[in-house]
């Protein structure tokens, strides 16, 4: 089980973006400051827009820049807006197939199984809440905030 | 992101062995239990034998067991052994990449970004490690016990 490499992509950018204030910078640009697939970080800068995280200004002088402040972006919500919020855990209801589900009385409550996984994937989602894009922003040294402001006051 | 459903019938088919003590069932009645398909069942058995969750012995009389008890088996071994142990997070070390890349100094340390995920993944383990088959059997329901141990029963 793997997350796609939006969310890396998404992470990094938000990051990038919050190097520069408000200043709007282009997808082609985002995308050459990582050598990364512009169809496919147009993509998940899309997501991003959806969700709030991003504004994109349309035009020629238009691009892309925070929708908030980077210690009001989590983890979580990067990840929700890529990976969307659907339970990793698997369920189909077996219990209730097959000759074990002829047989059992009616489920009067949820799957065990089903509420145990989803205890531990909220222990995860509650750890991704807690870590703000501004605290790994702090863990960055100076000279990586230099080198994104240098990449992204390159030519549009 | 989702895992795959091998993890559910994996856990379910624990469940169900510990219901039956030492008893041997075929994969065939495993996956009548639940009404599953049986060439797929077979290769997440084969991976819980490879873990040392299920015991196979081969012939006629042969079949599935338990290679330990519910109570030392968590939801952490079940969905290592079916998803393996490869972080979910994707870090391509983008930050090295592209002009970005170009102009940083080289990295001290591992990414911040993998850091922070690989933090909140850890809280997830953690919470799966914490929960064993041994408490989701208490969790379930006495009828429940009865209708799994009568399926399992019938002719192999």
């Amino acid at each position: 089980m793997r997350m796609s490499k939006g969310v890396e992509w998404a992470i990094h950018t938000l990051l990038n973006l919050g190097a520069v204030g408000d200043r709007r910078v282009s997808v082609t640009l985002l995308a050459r400051a990582h050598d990364v697939s512009e169809p496919y970080l147009t993509k998940q800068l899309q997501q991003l827009v959806k969700h709030g995280l991003l504004t994109s200004t349309p035009g020629p002088r238009g691009g892309y820049s925070l929708g908030r402040s980077l210690d009001q972006i989590t983890l979580l919500d990067v990840v929700e807006a890529i990976e969307g919020t659907t339970s990793t855990f698997h369920c189909a209801e077996i219990r209730c197939c097959g000759l074990i589900g002829e047989l059992s009385p009616p489920p009067t409550g949820p799957c065990a199984v089903m509420v145990a996984m989803t205890r531990a994937e909220d222990a995860w989602r509650e750890a991704l809440r807690a870590e703000t894009l501004g605290d790994i922003r702090s863990a960055l040294e100076g000279k990586v905030h230099n080198a994104v402001r240098a990449a992204l006051e390159q030519s549009r």
